[in-house]
């Protein structure tokens, strides 16, 4: 494929449209810093270069969300997220579940399950499991060991991730939030504890990054024998 | 008491003599930066001004606790803590529970246990109970819940204050350490993450502060009730 | 108790009913990040489960001020502190004493002494004490020494603590604030100084966390023996 | 399984037994701050306690080697990566590439690839292919698109994960290395660099912890279908 | 000169006139923090002492911009630079060739091309070529090579300068800049990872400084022998 | 003085009414954080306190300099650097001369002017002489040198105070500003700058601090011999 | 004076021969990082060039301090400053009071005074004052008040001169130590303690710089009035 | 060329044979963490490969040095800069200056001198012309202008990139040093003061980094039309 073939030249932006041959994943719009029209052209092209699967738009503000709406009446949107998705995901090939300590990583969390939805894995979600009420955590044991993948969202100490990684051996892959205040830094006391989590086998993302996570346990979760 | 009755002027150092009338404790050798000379004549002093109570030197490397095992034969050394103690400690009143996260924490639970000890309320511990392993936690659950106040100490990403902050309401003090590598931040990382825990009443000390967090339980402990 | 008993799923967040029975003290409502109509839900759900107990909201901007005043006028809401109380406070068992430096440290230091309260201890406020005017300090010491746990609320340098714990050997929570600018880095430095106290003794929450101070120093105060 | 059972008690450390259990992998040795004594203590120990299965020990200095050397004729160890391993590796399942962008990389990329064996997965390595020679990387495109997990380890400015997550879709665990100096900051900027890459779907581990990318790559790898 | 002719003192600030002789190159209005109104004084006083040469407004808000289109119909705006320029630039004496990352690094991409021009040099651009899909720059590898000078824009890791800078051996300049979230610290993260690049002969400026990277690229620029 | 002479309880705050006694200058009032209604009640219980002597308030925003202004017709106010003052200022001893680098630093020297002024001694100022121009310090050499104390305010890279410490020997207290972007940290490079000068004898104080600049270089110059 | 008369060319040093015409005071030998050899070379050569006025080598270890001894029998060593003066000092002018927090703090406070004592001031020192034992710092108020310059001297969390600022208005150089560990950062936390004082009038030098202080005091004490 | 013919593997490392024909220069020895016998089988197989260029190591301590100074003899040792070179350096085009502020940026300019001449520029050097002692930089200022590309190495603050950049327009790469102390923070003092410089079109390269700054140095400077 030469580069003219492979690049989508918009002027404002240069779509990658042999990210998904190489990678086996479609480019995705990261809306911060995007105008509405920017992100719906984006959409647009995206959609038209790869008909047969769903494209994916993050980090969408409200008036993002209102014009997506309004110009892709087919784009389904999820305001906790923040996301749209424009046409059909994958069948689903493995489960990944996706674990949040608090009620305020709520749409990290959600952008988890979003990404790993259009990317290819089926994906369920446990809410509110802090560590502080351990009780909450043990209860879902079975369900954590059942996952091909686990993605486990926590702002604060980020203590979460040690507590389920100790509990099973599934892939684990820690996402910190910004939630929190003072010392935590905005998120990077949260990331500089699953970083040092005692518990083996825990990968980390940036901080309030759902997508990539979800990118990352799709490709785990569908690559799983059944 | 006027100042030259408070303070002995040895030199090298001015001992607070009227610390104990202020505070309920007698000053405390620090031996870091010290001679094991200047370790030896503080004790001394201390002890000849609290004759009926015993007196502490933290932090002596192995130089210094030859020395003062040479010296005040009647001292009383704990190789792991790093601790001489001399005179007899105060009956005790109330009781801490020094609980620690792995084996690389060992000397800051012991310069901890030493300290409570030293400082008037009786001790005891358990060790190597980190969060990776919670069934080690919760099969001491009732351990936790009985004691007057808690030490709990971690290195790595701290995460073990939180759990039990979580299990009981029993007053709670978190001793991050250095134990870690990387972004451990040379013990910065259990700090932040103890500072930002979720589970509401825990109050943190320095990074392998065992001393600190000694003297901080002992307080609590020896006003309780019983 | 069971899990559906212990935890009550209110959609957007799961309420841990079984706190008390484990740490003594209800859960409670941290304001940010949500709704007003969310705080008022949550509010009237924790009264209905501890109904002989008040229950706490923390971190109210005006807005959900107003609507828990609207919609639940037996909550007591103090403007200062940015709180709401629902219930009777528990009969005060000990005193605590909340000390602050500055004009601007009274937010944290009203959030603490609500805490304190509704957590079961009675409490007592002095403000506005500086360690640049050392007689504020001085001419309260006997107020000091008769508490059962002292509170102590700084920003800047965060000084305070250690000249109070210099002074007496009450149970000292520290609490740094984030009042100052530039070198202050938002409480960090104010933090680090409380954390290197050479005064024995005294321990440390996160930044501007009145309430967890408020929660430590109760549990500390009411198991004090009279 | 009573705690009794799940737990050994040596003295210096108490033993996780059930570790295998719960996450389907026998808890390691991490030789740092060990004696050489407790090492072979603790690998002994663990080696009784899953007698068909390879247990591992890493960050041995030479004397810990040495010991182990003399002791456990049957350890093979790896002095490059710093690691003894007793007893026979699983089957493998699934197949690891470990990717090494410098020659001072090498120890990590050591440390886990031998990880990745002893917990049940194949292993090969690339070394020394720098993104400042890139026709390095591209020259291996194929080996990278046939592996089931990939472990990337870089120091400096740790571009490599970036390059290389950009050019395949498997799943991607990258380790910064504490490789470099000035600005690098014993490994921060590489390890910054990761938790920002551009490349979707890359999750990040500690500073040179070959150890915990090799468990979680094995992980991933070893669920893998063929 | 003396100081009086070599400084215009207009109040609210001195103008230094002499700088062109000292360093071929006329003093630039920065705009952030100015009002439009000596924005507009600036410019017209730098235009007046430098009549046959461009001069520059940079950091214009669209207030600042506004202005300047309404009070200096003959300035030339540039509004995703945030540029203003005012007279003739110089004939351009060598090529700089600018390239950058991402489409949210052409704000600062653009003003460096502005400033490159205005300094005497020729300037092209090439956008959205990040290292996750390295066929675009590989395919540009050509005008890499045959340009003066060049310069690399790029947020995040920051990784587009070593694998640029591995290609070519034209001299560099790196631009990180504040394109990112969470773990990119508003920049530092990309500047750590150019400062650490394992391409040799790669120099850095400051987060987001366009202007500087284009005054020291067009001065390398100009000095080249054709 | 008893306690209740030396402190005037206005309810949000405690005047320290004893200060100028111990330490020859009376309380100030820092604006940031009150109401212009507290800042006029406090400006006028100091000048009442004070009346032979000028009384200060700093960090006042717009509204609070409004209402300073119109309830306080007496009040002298700087909008450029923020300040009212009340009462005639002590007849001047000494000189201090305000030396700063950019356009952008002139809040900060004019905070500073001010203060100096207040607290006893004669101030002049010189602005925009930065480093990059040397031209425009080495031509007022001769007035740095007669000055009985210099503030040198700068930010960025704060490099003014070393090139003026190696000119001159006259005691120089150096104010680092937030003046600049990226790596700036928001003044951090600038205050960093400063403390590790090469030139001798220099003091720092906190970023953007020009009070507590005019008070250090006031008390300095005062006490200066003619 | 020309640059070959105002530079003494050494090879491995130029040393500046006209600082004592520009700043009154002539260069020191600053001895970190230079052989024995070298620091005897620059003493001899700076005593030859000021005959007639004490001059001052700086952090000589013990083997530059043995060189000095045996090489130059006239200087005067203080092996706890770690300094060496050849020549007379200056006859006083003014007077410096140098106190210190803590016994470890000695080193620092004992530069500081040899710096003072050489740079043309009187001094005298007060040890081991730390603000946990208030008592020490009130029983010299006195002479605090009566010196014409104080350097105060601490580590840990460095809050010694926001006291000693709140008691008396002399002019203050803080000096920070890097005294203490774990979250001590080296002597950062004293360091940022001492920048946001809440006493006004006080500014602060580097970690350590009890050189830089010395100087600064001389400089304001040997201007003052009697 | 093929992989194989770009790429020499030597097991511990694989040599980038293509590097010159890429970027004109070739691949250089590191030699930090090497030991010295790599150290001059890398010397060895770059200068085969190059026989008709000068081939460089660096960061080679004195066991390396002694090494390859007996095997091969007929290899340049500079003991300041710990480089060896081997084979005869290109015929020079352009000239770099290299000027550093103190006597212990010695051996940070010597790597800069050496790397500069090997990569094919010729080479001169001043040194020791702090901003301190401002007229040892004017003395200089000709020949300043007279290079075609400027290294300024500076520690401390890193202030002479400023001064040097306000009074010349030659492309300047500025070096920080790790020499400092305290606040110096290992030299991230200096690489921020550079970063920040108020003098336009200075860039910057990491911490003691001669080298790299040579490479970009000569690059610039062969270029230059005479």
């Amino acid at each position: 494929m030469s580069d003219s073939q492979s690049t989508d030249d918009l002027g404002f932006a240069r779509v990658d449209l042999d990210r998904e041959r190489r990678t086996g994943d479609p480019e995705v719009v990261y809306g911060a810093g995007k105008t509405p029209e920017q992100v719906v052209t984006l959409l647009t092209r995206l959609h038209a270069a790869h008909p047969g699967r769903a494209v994916l738009a993050t980090r969408l503000d409200p008036a993002a969300q209102e014009r997506v709406r309004a110009d892709l009446p087919d784009a389904v949107l999820d305001p906790v997220a923040g996301t749209a998705t424009l046409g059909e995901p994958p069948a689903p090939r493995g489960r990944v579940l996706v674990v949040s300590a608090g009620t305020s990583d709520a749409p990290v969390a959600a952008e988890a399950a979003v990404s790993v939805r259009v990317h290819g894995a089926a994906v369920e979600r446990i809410g509110d499991v802090g560590v502080a009420g351990l009780h909450r955590v043990l209860a879902v044991r079975d369900r954590l060991d059942e996952a091909d993948c686990l993605i486990v969202v926590a702002g604060m100490e980020g203590a979460l991730p040690s507590v389920v990684g100790g509990l099973v051996g599934v892939p684990l892959i820690a996402v910190p939030t910004s939630v929190g205040y003072g010392a935590s830094l905005g998120g990077l006391s949260a990331l500089l504890g699953m970083l040092n989590s005692c518990a083996p086998g825990i990968s980390v993302v940036n901080i309030d990054n759902g997508y990539g996570a979800g990118v990352a346990a799709a490709r785990i979760a569908r690559r799983t024998a059944r």
